[in-house]
Order: C-alpha cells, then structure tokens, then sequence
C-alpha cells in the first residue's frame, strides 16, 4: 500500500502536466482498452455476481452488473470526457497593480485524488476519466463485492495509458479491499491531496470521522418532495413517480414524501393509486399519523425519517405549510436534492431560500442532481458538503488553483 | 459551549438573509462601537500583556499588543470590507436545457464559521467583519494571553450589531480558553460548517489530526526564496531583505534562503554584510555545509529546513540548480509562498510549473501574500491547502454555493 501511495505520488510531476492532447489521446486509448477488454471484464464481473453473499438486495445487485451495453456506456461516458474543456492552466483572474506587480491566478489540479467507493464498476472508470483529465493521479478503492470487476477495468485503463505512453501509476487500484485499506487511504498526509468517499451513509460517516486528509463527502441522499397545497397535482404526480421508481438505488431519488395537510385527503389516495395500487412493482408506503387515517400502508418509525433506503420505499409525512416542510428538511436532510411543487411564488421562493441542500427544485424530480444532465459531462460524486464543491463534480471541482506572481525586485 | 453553539446554529436563519445594505450598516456600527469603546479595550490589552507568561517571544507579544493607532486600524479593517462586493447571492452560472428546464448556481453563506486562533487582537475584528459580510454566522476562539482583548473587543462588535437591530448571536466569542473547547469545536458536526485554524504549526496539525467538521488550514509558512546563478543580486538582496525582515512574526516572511551553488562564494558574503553585519537587529544565519564554508553563522540542523522560525532567523543552503530548489521545497514547504530571483526564463518556468504552493514569486518578495495586497480587502486567514480555498481567503472563500433548479413539471 505505501508503495502505491509513493507511486501515486512521484507520478504527480507527469500527470499535472501534460497537454491538453495529451490526455484526450490517453482517454481516447483507455476507451478502445475498454471494449477491447470487454470479455475478461464481463468474466470477472460474472464471478463477482457469483460470489456475493445473500444479504446484498436485488438493488445492489442491479448495481453491480455490467453487460455489454454497460460497458459500451463506460466507454462512451470516456469519450464524453474528451470533449470536455480542459480545466488545468486557465487563467481564472489577473491584474496588474499600480506598482506593476503582476497577479495571476491560475488553475491546478489537485495533485493525487483518492476515491472510495462501493459495488458499482462504472465509477471505476468514471472516477479514472475524470481525474486524469483533471491532471490527477487517482487511487481507487472500490468495495469486495466489486474487486474483479474493478480490476479489470483498471487493468484495460492501464494497457490504455501504457499505448499512449503515459504511466501506468497515474491510475491505481488498491488491490487489498479490507477495511485497514480504506482507513490507510484516510489518513495518507502528504500522499493523498483529496478523498472522496461514494457511498452508502456508513462509509461516508466512516470518512468524515476518520479522515487526516481533506475530504468530499458525497453522494447519501436523503431526498425530499414537498407537495404544497398549490401544486398542480398532476405535474405533483408525475414528479413523485419519477423521482421515488425510476431508479431507487441512486442517490437522487426521492425517500420522503411531504404533503400539506390541506391536501392530504385528496391527494394521498392519488400517490397510493399510483404508487401501489397501479404498480406490478409496488412501493412500500411508511406513513405518519395523519396519513395513515387516510390510506393503508406501514406505520413510520422515526428513523424512517432519516434512512436512505435506496429501495421501493417512501416515508410519508404531512405538513402545516411550508415553513414546517422547510423545518423538516433541515433537520432530517443529507444536503442532496429537495423538490417543492407548488404554483404559489411565496411557497416557491420560501423553499427555494430556506432549503439549504445542493440542489433544490421547483416543480422539477430530484432525479436531475447528475453530472450529465447538469452539463458537466459524467461526474466524480454528488458533494452533499459546502466547502470546495456542492453538488455534482465534474472536471473544475477536481482542481485547485495557484497564485503566480511576478515582479521586477518589487518589496513591500 | 452547547448552548453557543445552538444560538450561532438558530442565528444562521437571520444572517444568511440580511440584505447588502443591513450588513454594511452593521459593519459601520461595529467599527464605531470599537473607537467608542477603546479604553476599555486599551484596558483589557493592558492586563493580558501585564500576564503574558515570561516564556514568551517578544515577537508574540508585538502581535498580541493594541495601542490607539493599531485599533484606528482594526475599525478601518471594518470599513474597508463595507466597500467590498456582496459575495452572497450571486448568479454563478445559468443555463436553460433544451426541455426548458432553467439551472441557475447560486452563491450562498457557508453558515456558522469557527476560528482558532492565537494571540493578536486584530483577527477577532477582521474575522467577525468578513463572516458577517459574507453573511455568516462566526464563534471565535482566540489564545488565552489574548482572551481579556478579543473580549472586549467582541463587545464591542456586539454593541454595534445590537444598535442596528441584528442578533448579537452573528458574533460569538467562545468564553473558556481551554484546550476542551478547541476540541470542542473541531469535532462540533452539525453546527459549524467551516472551521478555520490560524496560528502556529502546532494549532493547524491539532485540527488537521482531530477535526470532523470541515477544515481549511492556513497560515504555517515555511516561505523559501531561491536565488538562481541567472539572479540580478541586487534585486535579490533588497528581496530578501524585505522577505525575512520587514515583519518576521507574519507567516509570509522568509525562513529558508535557497542559493545556487555557482554564485554562492560571491553572493553569500553579501547577504552576511546586509542581514547581519550592517544590521543593529542582527539576523541569524543557520548555514548548511557548503555556506558554512563560505561565511561565518550556526551550523544548521536537519530540523532548521521544517522549522518556522517567525524570528529573526534565517536557514541558508546551496543547491545544485532550480531543479533541486524545487525538489527541496517540495519536500520542506507548507506550501504557502516562494519566491525564484532570476533572470533566465527557463529557470523561471521551471519554478512556476514545479513549486506547488499558494503562491509562487518571480522577482519578488514573499510578504505580498496578503488579502489587501492581492486586493481582497482583508482577509480570514492564508489558506496552505488546495480544497475549496488556497493562498489569501476573502469573502468570496467564505462562501459555498447552491443550485437551484425551476422545471414545469420537468421528469427525467
């Protein structure tokens, strides 16, 4: 592990800087490598499926499954990346200053980005795009249940740098996926400039707890649609159906449902109807007091309130008004995405400044918190923090800056 | 401390929001409130320097010292940040898709902002002025040989809020010095947002290590200026003297002369004669083996190359080129400021490229890394990191941002 981390390292002063088309060569021969490889990765991929114990759900299975088609998608989110602007060297500001000092600021790249993550495999190749785009060496640590997955993939970006002649260290996987490892990576000063911890709520908190190197904490969801008595219920509808089933096991679907009260009675039956009643895949409602005298579903616990359940599930609440909505949210949210529908222009503007997440939304599902459909290109993680990013990440969140200041013997 | 901590948390709702104009009023009221009341600040000033330990530097106790003119000062401080832009509420960014859904990225407070920090006065004032303006809440904690001053001033600051009707909450003052309230602080998740260390090694490596709430570190400066074969001497004599000796106690100053070895036999005894010799307050040399050789002055230890003196001290060793300059700032810097004296473009864009600090000189001295010197008005700190912040922290560095999403019934 210290070896990968002085690699990792020593592989900073070629990684920063090469050119522009340089990288987009790299990135355009890691693809290729992809596809090329695509047998070994579907086989190791195959026997990671087969190996996953039986308390992983169906979702986390869907999760880590690739297929050609997927592959194909890991490619083509690599080419994507090409086309993206180069976000090392630009000048962010200057100005000369009376005394001719010139100031310059320009953009860096972190130095060595470290990714820790869980079971899927496309991040693998995600995360390596992003970061050498970004001039980053990066180190990737994905979880057990993905190990030969990963592997793979990371040996196809390998045999993708080393056609282009670039180092292979500038791409490493931590090939030990123990928990010591991701504990080593969390506190590797001085090795590691950036960790960004994707994953579940227990990894993220191990991270932030644990963590000596500076930290992104990214990507725990628990995301809130807030009906308000002014919603046109339909468009309301449609929202809820999108943001809670069109892809549960992300961390921008919906987990908790707020409607005011004065609507409850009318719309209620609506969400069960389609939610449960309409569905082949039905949705387990968790209901409060109030919606439970309304439509037939689970009781909430309290902690039904605060789980990212990553499932066909939804906790249900009713509110006073949107204040209430706005209170609720900030004490139970991770920080991620929170929609309002409502046509009312205060309840807007209420959520719309009280509601401090990454991404809040009017009358839109929060399914849209991704890098890709923000137009970032494909992401590194979705910063639920405020410091550095918030959000998706793509290419500019994976740089710093420097200050370069030139005189001609001038003093202070 | 818990209850600080819940009152700065509740203060966030009314100073997230206050309008331009209410902070500006209130940054007047508190510059007022400081003239008004600089007898009692005199005062307090004059019991913490009557029980400074005899431990000591006098160097500590120049920063820890007020006096009427250095007060002027700190109100000015507060009245130059009336002037600066508004960071919050900005719009960053904007785009409209195609399907019409409208993508605004918005800039928004960081919320409760903590600083740790040590002995001069001055930053209580800077600090609560930048957090206020840049509509944070901040809980400051000062040194104990400066608690009486920072008191007193934070009264002052909170009889100036309290005058134009905002919560004496925005500003807190944190009442036990202890070393159980810094840990406190650092470990305070859910209430502060922003943590800030400023002060010695020892202060930044305590929150590094202990921190769960997000840190930006600033302010260790190991500061080296390397003097290339190519250098015009004189501009590099006049540099370093300014560098090392202008105000040694501030982290910009120079610790580290670095001198390439072909003009070492002709420059070194220059910079005897210039930091010693011709000097009443004589500077110290701690020479490696090759300046040793060449002028008289302390042997140098390993540790003089890691040390930041913040004395009139200055560690000197010759180096075979640039290339060598930059591998030994690599390997000793904090990353804060560096400065090449050279003529020879190579040898400049060598240095530019490889050092990675904060800020990297060419041709002058390294006291310009500064908030009012790179035009920021004051400033929150240095920051020797690259996550979120790097090199001198305005208002903007003390803001995060938000998106905000309007669809009309927009699903993915």
């Amino acid at each position: 592990m210290i070896e990968m981390l002085k690699k990792a390292k020593a592989a900073k002063a070629q990684v920063s800087v090469l050119t522009t088309g340089q990288k987009n060569a790299a990135l355009e021969a890691m693809a290729a490598a992809l596809i090329r490889n695509e047998k070994a990765i579907l086989e190791a991929n195959a026997q990671d499926i087969a190996n996953v114990p039986d308390s992983i759900s169906k979702v986390m299975i869907d999760r880590l499954m690739l297929n050609s088609a997927r592959i194909q998608g890991m490619a083509q989110g690599i080419l994507d990346v090409v086309k993206l602007p180069d976000p090392v060297g630009l000048l962010l500001d200057e100005h000369t200053r009376a005394d001719g000092l010139n100031i310059k600021k320009i953009s860096v790249p972190m130095g060595v980005v470290a990714i820790i993550y869980e079971s899927r495999p496309n991040v693998t190749s995600d995360a390596a795009a992003l970061a050498l785009k970004s001039g980053n060496v990066c180190i990737l640590r994905g979880g057990k249940e993905a190990f030969r997955s990963a592997n793979a993939i990371v040996c196809a970006l390998k045999e993708g740098l080393a056609a282009v002649g670039i180092t292979e260290d500038a791409v490493n996987l931590v090939q030990d996926t123990c928990r010591e490892s991701a504990k080593t990576l969390m506190t590797a000063n001085g090795f590691i400039d950036l960790l960004i911890p994707r994953g579940g709520a227990g990894l993220i908190n191990a991270c932030v707890q644990n963590a000596t190197v500076p930290v992104i904490a990214t990507g725990t969801g628990i995301c809130h649609v807030y009906v308000d008595k002014s919603a046109d219920q339909e468009k309301a509808l449609k929202i809820i159906e999108n943001a809670k089933t069109s892809r549960p096991s992300v961390c921008n679907a919906e987990e908790v449902l707020l409607v005011h009260q004065d609507i409850a009675a009318q719309f209620l039956p609506k969400i069960h109807k389609l939610l449960v009643t309409d569905r082949e895949r039905k949705v387990e409602l968790r209901l409060d007091k109030l919606a439970q005298t309304i439509i037939p579903g689970t009781a909430a616990g309290e902690k039904d309130f605060d789980t990212e359940f990553l499932d066909y599930i939804l906790a249900v609440k009713c509110v006073a008004d949107v204040r209430e909505a706005v209170a609720h949210i900030s004490a139970h949210s991770t920080g991620h995405s929170e929609a309002i529908v409502a046509s009312d222009p205060e309840a807007q503007a209420v959520f719309a400044a009280g509601v401090d997440s990454a991404a809040v939304y009017i009358n839109a599902s929060t399914r849209f918190t991704d890098g890709g459909e923000f137009g970032l290109g494909c992401e590194m993680g979705i910063s639920t923090q405020k410091l550095h990013a918030r959000g998706p990440m793509g290419l500019k969140e994976l740089t710093s800056y420097k200050y370069l200041i030139t005189g001609d013997g001038h003093i202070r």
